[in-house]
């Protein structure tokens, strides 16, 4: 087949499943009859169904398993904090406007549509050069990266101009907080007394927590916190539908644990657990090759990839996690952030992507970001964010002592002496003797902005007379520490995209005159009307599956009410959600009902079963069916949602039942 | 006891729960470490877990039980659907300021506070007359609905001040929506374009849904959609912890019937059901008198007090689910709203409301929309919000034709022509014959507001040249309606105070010393060490306690970690939550921790367990404790925690372990 008409296929493929989402319910554009507003979305009853069984599976799979601490904080997030942790001042995305239109839109988009358009096969506009070609992919790569500048001259270096046909404005930063004042009072500066923002991720609520989570953990290191909750990002152009929306869904995960220290105990599970990893090298080489490695060679091996063993852990158990909700596994890798994507404290990050019809998306990332959050906190809040190991046996640590002369180092800073002291301080916390060598050397001494954590452009020039650093050793008997952070986090909606778009199957034409795998007879007429509802289908999981089972009587004939609703019943006793249709349409119609909403199993209570009580079992994607009694059905229906039974394990217990019964 | 008394030792018992709220991390003011947030909370683990419980005990109770559709919207809510929805011009509260320090206050609870003061006991200012007691306990009644006139009157009758002493500002309404932008628009008109809310309820996410969920339903009416999600209000200045906060879960359920067939299908199951009802006449008679009456009774008997058995039936079953979770049912009451707190548009109000040493608090509303909220978004939106029924046999209707000369009406109101033609069709759509009665009588009529439903003023005169209304009949097969909402609506962080203070206790001196009801000696010592700790508890019933077991090795001897391994693993396998808690601890001071948090089951492992495999099973209020198989326990707490088994039960299959292991 060739491209183009792949391509096609797909695209055609996204509209059969974008329309289907829409009709059933699953999820919609909010506010719909208002016209909608861009990047939101309510999900209705199957939607939100899916979204409670993938959730409540991560809980599982993570939580519970992993016994981290769940907690729940609030989305009204005050300036302080969204200050200290660095997003007030660059949560920000680059936006360019259409001098004609004045519409906006997001700069590095704009960039990388541009480049994938004169990459593409048709394009009446291909690269000139191989040179030009690689200039035009590295852009594709690296345009979410660029600053202003950068930006400016890559727009003018290729003409690009605005659908409008017009220039571009330069490019501006635009903060991507939702902003809001809490409480009544109306302040003139507008910086920050009550200005609170919707929280931009959850991973802040933990952070400012850590101390009460320590406590609660008894004190003890390693632990992960974890969180399901709402993000919101102020999206200059969402587009895409449910990949980039404005109000979403996250669940996020961080790991406390020594700096220095990021084995992981059960790392021995997962460590021949081979993983599709799409490291840096593979893709500056754009050899766009993913390796498959095992994670004891990513991690221990001669060709290094992974940073520390926690980090591959959770690699391990996303790559679980992705597999037991329905995800393709041959649509899915692990891809590392160039050093120009990662923010400057982190020391490696991976992104889980799932291919789908837009391209490879980021549904998980797992980022080490190491002590920055916990210092930054640290220091806005002025507390100590720190936690201790106690050691086995004191230990000997080498120690400086800071001697100062504070009456000199005041008269010559003033009001600056404080900062100065500090960072002396932090000179000596470090056991740092190079400026002692250099006063011993020189006399004197330019302090400059490397030693300042808050980055502060200053220069002060110390002399032999204020300060002396002591070398000398202090015995220990516990370590003191702010604890790195390695976090995996999830976007929800992302992912039940592309749960949705990974299950999405149409039947061929074939399977529709089938029963059982026994071609039959059917009525041209019926196998149009049947054939066109049936097209498509869901087949979900089903420990994910939104509704576990159907309940169809074979009419609407009342003397099926009472079983039919001692079946119900068994089933919400047992939480195995359930939909009866009781309405005059046709089986063959209803099955495929509950196939388009991806409803694994189906209950049909007929004839036979007001003489025997037993009843048919129906699986989704064979369409296969047998016969057993009505008193075993929700049991086998709950064990095989909760992967207790495989449905070829059904096949063999029970007598497969071949009448048609339409 | 005195009821100063009483009331110390109320506040005595809220210290202690709110101090072990905070130190077991149930739950915490939000952003702790800038100096917190007023009306924002995070929950801890132990919290987030009982929440999490208390919304699946909800959404079992509600959703599945009673075949609703769930669905999840978004909190971020364009300008326009709250517009329509009345929050954007009437969602305040009124806010008055201390001239002196220019601190906000909310008018109501200012009066209310006042009028509190002078009625208690203590007051040094009691009221002069049983007449000003009476006016008295009004405002405390009627506040939260004066207008700003009727507010400074109050304030200036009674010269009321503010805390500083100085005069109350002029009460001005403040909108308690947090306002924001979405999109990168900066408009000028402040108004509208790209203004948005953070939803200040989750039912107008249903109300916008109505089409998509009426066809979700196959177009059959009654119907109810349910949501749970977040829900904000900018409170002007929140107080009482956990029970007035700005950001907050709701669970939220609306009811969709036909405007003028209320009665319930299944009334009949909980029409016996004896409900604690504090109706109208009781509150305005400040006979302060909670009826106990059947919902037959209150519903169709003589002194009927609610509306309808849709009603009634939700106010049946929110009594069970406020049961079930260990709410203590003498200090549960249903408050039917007065005339004049109630919106305009409702026909009836019954809030649930919770004993708590804070009084009496509001913890779920039970209202009766009308259809208010559909006409409101049909008109705003212009889409049909319509629902229909088929009549079984075609039914021959009044039906009043419009006559209408276009052309004089055109000449004569010019631009309003079209609104005066909607008016006029309005009226014969009422098959209303009183204006064609007029025009026969006069000639002429004044069209006045009261025809006009959005209360617009205007005042035209028709003339019989312009209209004539010709009363004929129809033959209808269905009817095309604007359903009707019954809104149940849940606050969920209230409730989770509500059952806490509810479950709290203070274990007397006698219990800390017996085990299993025999006294024994215990040394002086350790019995004030354990006997502080263990003092308070939570007895949070098994189905909705946060963590259902502790699992607790006697020692820390690394024997045990086998078989606390397999049965943590179980636990895991069933879904039961557990904590271990390998502290060296001694076991006693283990067993308070767990108490304190409410955990309802222990299991302790001891060097018995390794001779045959038994191990103890500890249940929190009798602190009784039986001896039975490893392999048999995990099983019996799921049962014990999902009510198929209650302890009594258990304390008979098992032999008691009397054994004192501290």
């Amino acid at each position: 087949m060739s491209c183009d008409k792949e391509q096609e296929l797909i695209l055609n493929c996204r509209g059969n499943l974008e329309n289907l989402l829409r009709r059933r319910f699953f999820v919609i554009p909010s506010f719909e009859i208002y016209g909608g507003v861009a990047g939101l979305f309510d999900y209705g009853p199957p939607g939100c169904a899916l979204k409670a069984e993938i959730e409540g599976l991560w809980r599982k799979h993570f939580i519970l398993h992993e016994d981290m601490l769940e907690i729940s904080a609030t989305c009204l997030t005050p300036y302080s904090a969204l200050k200290a942790s660095g997003h007030v001042d660059r949560f920000t995305d680059f936006m360019i406007t259409d001098t004609k239109t004045n519409d906006y839109y997001r700069a590095d988009k704009v960039l990388e549509e541009y480049a994938a358009n004169r990459l593409s096969k048709n394009s009446n506009n291909p690269p000139k050069s191989e040179a030009e070609r690689s200039e035009l992919e590295l852009i594709i790569i690296q345009a979410g990266s660029y600053n202003s500048d950068e930006i400016r001259r890559c727009l003018d270096k290729y003409s690009i101009l605005s659908p409008s046909g017009a220039e571009w404005s330069n490019p501006c930063p635009f903060n991507l907080m939702f902003k809001t004042k809490i409480g009544p009072k109306q302040s003139e500066d507008d910086g920050k007394c009550n200005t609170g923002f919707l929280r931009p991720e959850t991973a802040q609520g933990i952070f400012v927590n850590f101390r009460r989570l320590l406590d609660y953990n008894g004190k003890k290191l390693p632990f992960a916190a974890a969180q399901i909750g709402l993000g919101f990002r102020n999206e200059i152009a969402p587009r895409n539908g449910l990949l980039r929306v404005r109000e979403f869904q996250m669940a996020e995960i961080e790991h406390f644990v020594h700096p220095e220290r990021k084995n992981h105990p059960k790392f021995f599970i997962v460590e021949n657990l081979c993983l599709p990893l799409y490291p840096r090298s593979s893709q500056l080489n754009n050899t766009n090759v993913i390796k498959n490695m095992t994670l004891k060679e990513a991690v221990h091996g001669p060709n290094k990839v992974i940073d520390n063993e926690t980090l591959a852990y959770f690699l391990a158990r996303s790559h679980l996690f992705f597999k037991s909700i329905g995800i393709n596994i041959g649509g899915l890798r692990f891809r590392q952030h160039l050093e120009t994507e990662m923010a400057h404290y982190a020391s490696d990050c991976w992104d889980a992507e799932i291919l789908t019809s837009y391209g490879w998306i980021e549904c998980a990332g797992h980022a080490d970001r190491s002590c920055y959050d916990l210092i930054q906190h640290s220091k806005s809040a002025k507390v100590d964010l720190l936690a201790s190991e106690r050691y086995d046996e004191p230990q000997i640590r080498p120690f400086v002592k800071l001697l100062l002369n504070r009456p000199l180092i005041g008269k010559t800073f003033k009001q600056e002496a404080p900062k100065v002291i500090e960072v002396l301080q932090d000179i000596a916390n470090k056991c740092d003797m190079s400026v002692e060598e250099a006063l011993k050397r020189e006399g004197s001494y330019n302090l400059n902005y490397k030693y300042c954590s808050d980055h502060t452009k200053y220069k002060w020039e110390i002399t032999r007379e204020m300060v002396n650093f002591e070398l000398t050793s202090k015995r220990v008997t516990e370590e003191h520490f702010i604890p790195a952070v390695i976090e995996p986090s999830f976007g929800i909606g992302r992912i039940i995209y592309c749960v949705l778009e990974h299950s999405f199957r149409i039947r061929d034409d074939e399977s529709l005159n089938q029963v059982n795998g026994e071609k039959i007879n059917v009525n041209k007429d019926i196998q149009t009307s049947i054939g066109e509802m049936q097209r498509c289908y869901l087949s979900i999981p089903p420990i994910i599956a939104p509704i576990k089972c159907s309940i169809l009587p074979i009419s609407s004939n009342i003397i099926f009410n009472d079983i039919i609703n001692i079946i119900r019943d068994e089933c919400i006793g047992m939480g195995i959600s359930c939909k009866l249709d009781t309405s005059s349409a046709s089986i063959g119609r209803r099955y495929a009902r509950t196939d388009e909403i991806g409803i694994p199993f189906g209950i049909t209570v007929d004839f036979q079963t007001i003489k025997d009580n037993t009843v048919t079992l129906r699986e989704r994607d064979t369409m296969k069916q047998v016969r057993l009694h009505s008193s075993e059905v929700v049991k086998i229906i709950s064990e095989l949602s909760y992967q207790k039974l495989i449905w070829s394990d059904v096949l063999k217990m029970y007598p497969l039942f071949t009448q048609q019964d339409e």
